[in-house]
């Protein structure tokens, strides 16, 4: 299923032969470098929870590894989080320079668009059901979703909020940091479904949770996790004094949040029968996951 | 005309109610401070060649000009053009910071999205309309226009081409970082306008050699040009080796080639008759400006 997921990526992408190549290359790099594809397979399970084909949402699910990877260039510049490895290799400005890695994230989240507007004559979805997508993903990649998520972190990692606010100010910043462009990705697999009403509100439950448990998990990993299995540095949250999951209720008390949190995940899905298998069995990774 | 472009944006973008406040109001900074709106200009004056009104159009309009504001954002970052005054005012990432700006960019170009997605709620476009509009501003916004044009000024602001290949990478450059989004706010209009064939051909015409003159004419500005007037600095494309068109050809020749590329945009346009008349002066205006 990744493969796939790599395969319409490297399809979708200006190939580089179009000039200036340096830039084709820069987007690749970030974009095509592996990583878990979560947010390809919520969109390419979410697709197949009435019995349909995942074929038809390869491309939305392509176009949304394209804005994780640009939102992972920026924050992991030095004006913002200033990370040097991410997924085991340098960082995008790192290898191209900061210019070049501004311009690339840039790139990936323009091309997410050409992609996304051209669904109809890609995969035969209907130009509404594009339309729609499109507002579902440009909602959680903005000032709403990532970007805002973003911005309370920066805010953040200068002072603290106040221990009363914490855990609000904690949930804010997970749940658009992350949560927003999951919910997207699912979302949009459902409307390629054909979902509505009460069973789209089924995944948007499923969505919050699994949300929620990712967070959680990858925060726990950050103190507990090995650097060389990451593929990043670890540590960091705690060196950086940010707020996070075992740091405000400590760590046994965010692995029960984990769990607790899959299960409300996977107890949404129940209308759906078997079809909802591959998306039970990837919230259950996600708390087992050592990376 | 700017007025209601200006009042379309102060809608259309997220208002400072909305957490985190701070991104909103980066946002606004750049977006609503002004500037001559060409591009909106454009796509009202494109929608309304066969007689249709503006109205229809005033949120694609607004749409392109969060891009364009977007694209200004980013190249005045220090890692790339490292400008400090833009329209008069201290550049975004003076006033707010790095981190700040390029999320107030990146917030830009996906608040654009949001709102062409929602065109039929909006003005009642049609979803296939609507699609067709959103791939036009994308692709002119992606590798092959704004970005690509940017990348190369970047490279070629550390070593200027070969002589014999200046005239085409100077060319290249242009059509990319300004025409592509013109030729996208001209179309988009036209679009709206329900052209199709050789309209929308003559359309083209229009836009490429309006895009030429206006760029040969900012090229010459940057040499003969008011610092005051412009609301930005002037000399800095000959302090930074940049190829412009008054370097390359000299200043009485460009100005003839800005002269040429406006009779070529004005005639094209000849097709609509009376409708023609806004595009028309807009493109006197262009070579005439000051600023």
């Amino acid at each position: 299923m990744i493969a796939l997921v790599e395969q319409e990526l490297d399809r979708l992408l200006p190939t580089e032969q179009l000039a200036p190549a340096i830039i084709q290359r820069a987007m690749r790099y970030s974009a095509c470098s592996g990583g878990k594809r979560l947010r390809a397979l919520l969109t390419l399970y979410a697709a197949t929870l009435r019995g349909g084909a995942i074929e038809k949402a390869l491309p939305v699910a392509a176009a949304i590894e394209m804005i994780h990877a640009y939102s992972l260039i920026h924050d992991d510049l030095p004006c913002m989080d200033d990370a040097e490895l991410r997924r085991g290799i340098p960082a995008n400005h790192k290898e191209f320079g900061e210019g070049m890695a501004v311009l690339a994230g840039d790139g990936l989240l323009t091309q997410a668009f050409i992609v996304l507007s051209d669904l109809p004559a890609l995969v035969g979805i209907s130009a509404d059901c594009s339309l729609k997508i499109i507002g579902e993903i440009a909602q959680a990649a903005g000032t709403a979703g990532l970007i805002g998520g973003q911005v309370a972190d920066l805010q953040c990692a200068g002072a603290l909020p106040p221990p009363s606010q914490a855990a609000e100010v904690l949930k804010f910043i997970h749940y658009k940091k992350t949560g927003a462009l999951f919910r997207a990705a699912l979302r949009s697999g459902a409307i390629v479904a054909g979902l509505e009403g009460v069973e789209l509100a089924a995944v948007d439950t499923y969505a919050h949770n699994f949300g929620l448990a990712f967070q959680i998990t990858d925060d726990i990993l950050d103190v507990v996790g090995d650097s060389a299995t990451l593929g990043k540095q670890t540590g960091g949250d705690e060196q950086k004094q940010k707020l996070t999951y075992p740091r405000l209720f400590g760590l046994d008390a965010a692995r029960q949040m984990a769990q607790e949190a899959i299960d409300a995940a996977i107890s949404a899905l129940a209308v759906f029968g078997t079809c909802a298998q591959p998306l039970v069995a990837l919230a259950e990774h996600i708390v087992g996951r050592d990376h």
